[in-house]
């Protein structure tokens, strides 16, 4: 292991882990806590495996502060299957439900939904290049529940406020690419779901928080790997779960515990994009951010150079500084940073000193 | 590592895996073919991660002689979510689709499948206690296609031919837990699948073989990650694919590979079940098999003892012998002993002269 030289992990997901989870992993991959197995080996039933995953689940409460009247999941599939999931269990047949489409993703899991029945559009960016948050909702009173994306990975923009549905309708948020990223209150939601590869671990996890009243809504007879009342009820543990990715999120949860808790995660992710934005802002616009100033995601930082030429040269150079993943998604173009949780300051500082060199160089 | 004391590991899956598979994933732990990442931190469209799931594929073709007009996928959700997917995708709305039910797992397939539509029952065997084969089938000539489950990991009975459908009528298997035991003959199939957590790898991935035609009956309109056409034309990479357990798997295939394919596993397995089975029939019946000897699984020995007390001490004393996972599930009682792929000749020798030990001390 002497000879590691870690890349600058700036990939928007899968991406960077915590380099002392991933020792931690290594360490026991042969032998889980003197089991003589692997914790991929070992049975899902075992006390050893309900003690990872019930762990796991106490410091995401924890971390999170969720109230004792929600369910946490540890599911498959991603949010692209909780697209498809949500619709089934909470909204009934006839009903409408209301999305805010801010970027890509959001925009997907308005179509998803339409596939099972009715869609009203609270507000759709799109026109705007999907580099805001709307000003305005158009909200329905009777809607199913209000869905939106707190963070667009692919065009950098986050909600730094939750919008406020009509009462009595639930709010339901993908949070995939901040989770964890900032203490936020899980109250005021009535679902929370996110992949985990963004900032809690690696890809196969799929987190989903659901406050109980919300699973009466399930209708009967659903497929039981879609059923959100018998997943809750068996504790993710209806069959076999992914136990790898599961043991994983929960180091990812003790690491972010041992940091500080989310204030002190939050302080570390400020300080990050408040250095990537700052040479955004300070190149005189030879860096170009995509979303608006008031917009801009702490995770995912989409910008562009003068050209695309400078952009591909950009990526080319950056590789060669070991600084990995930065080219942007093919629909917005240029160069996206993703600043998650565990990469950290001397990442970013290397990322910005690479900026400002290529800028003088190129500029 | 040196104080490392494997486990003799039988449990029913997930379960035991190649030592050497273990080894080679925590040696690049943090350091994935030089990139300076982890296999879990590089990003699903690179070329690294293409290379992983394009030599995994390539390697299992290779395994299982797959002909060129079928198609494999990485899916998520395991076993029980196919149960559903399965009819969603290929049974179209108003047809009738044929189970053979010879277990716990064909039993609860059939269950999903009623869900959504018609089933019919080509045979059960639940009134024999789940512990044979049938010995004839009452085919629809029209059915949608007929599903059997190649292996019941709880009941431990196993085809070792196929059932053969009506002409025109597809065949589907659930070849969860004999999956890469042995050669079969794939063009018999339209369709197998299996959770990986078996023979093949770590839980949290599904993999899926279909042959082209039935692509054509998927219906317009299922949600993505229930849509085996999308999944498939994406070659598994839709959305972000359980990476790490695709990487596992992949590395499975390689191991199998090495030890000769398919036909050395075959030979490997045999006398591995030949050591337990005779165990048991030369116990002077102190050990009672559940399956009926013809049908008696390579892959999961479920057996009694003469007591449930017995039994409590069986798996105690076992425990002590380092001999893990042998208590039976709680729908057949008794013990079981699961000796897939990666329980190695020694481990199954321990196993039979603990079994013989014991005999002595308690018979």
């Amino acid at each position: 292991m002497s000879d590691l030289k870690r890349a600058y992990n700036f990939n928007p997901g899968p991406g960077v882990l915590p380099l002392e989870v991933l020792q931690e992993a290594q360490a026991e991959l042969l032998n889980f806590k003197g089991t003589g197995m692997s914790v991929m080996e070992i049975s899902h039933r075992s006390k050893e495996f309900e003690a990872v995953i019930q762990t796991a689940e106490a410091d995401l409460r924890e971390l999170l502060g969720i109230p004792s009247n929600y369910k946490v999941m540890f599911l498959q599939g991603g949010a692209t299957l909780q697209f498809a999931m949500l619709p089934m269990n909470l909204r009934a047949a006839g009903a409408s439900a209301d999305y805010i489409v801010t970027g890509s993703w959001s925009k997907t899991a308005v179509k998803e939904a339409k596939k099972l029945g009715a869609v009203h559009l609270a507000a759709n960016t799109e026109a705007d290049g999907f580099n805001c948050i709307p000003a305005s909702l158009d909200l329905d009173p009777k809607a199913a529940y209000l869905h939106f994306t707190s963070n667009e990975t692919i065009h950098g923009v986050e909600y730094f406020s939750e919008p406020t549905p009509p009462a009595g309708v639930p709010l339901v948020c993908d949070t995939s690419s901040d989770f964890i990223s900032r203490p936020i209150d899980v109250s005021k939601y009535a679902m929370l779901y996110a992949g985990a590869q963004k900032n809690a671990g690696p890809s196969g996890v799929t987190i989903v928080i659901i406050r109980d009243d919300m699973l009466e809504r399930v209708p009967e007879n659903l497929p039981v790997m879609l059923d959100y009342k018998t997943l809750a009820a068996s504790g993710s543990l209806h069959n076999t779960p992914p136990s790898f990715a599961i043991y994983m999120v929960g180091l990812v949860f003790k690491w972010a515990k041992k940091l500080g808790g989310l204030a002190a995660v939050e302080k570390n992710n400020r300080a990050k994009a408040n250095l990537v934005y700052g040479a955004i802002d300070e190149s005189g616009g030879f860096y170009r951010g995509h979303a608006k100033p008031e917009a801009r995601s702490l995770m995912n930082v989409p910008f562009r150079l003068p050209s695309e030429e400078l952009e591909d040269t950009f990526a080319k150079d950056a590789k060669k500084e070991n600084l990995i993943g930065l080219k942007g998604h093919r629909s917005v173009g240029g160069m996206r940073a993703s600043i998650y949780n565990a990469m950290d300051l001397e990442g970013t500082q290397e990322l910005v000193k690479f900026m400002k060199d290529f800028q003088k160089k190129n500029g």
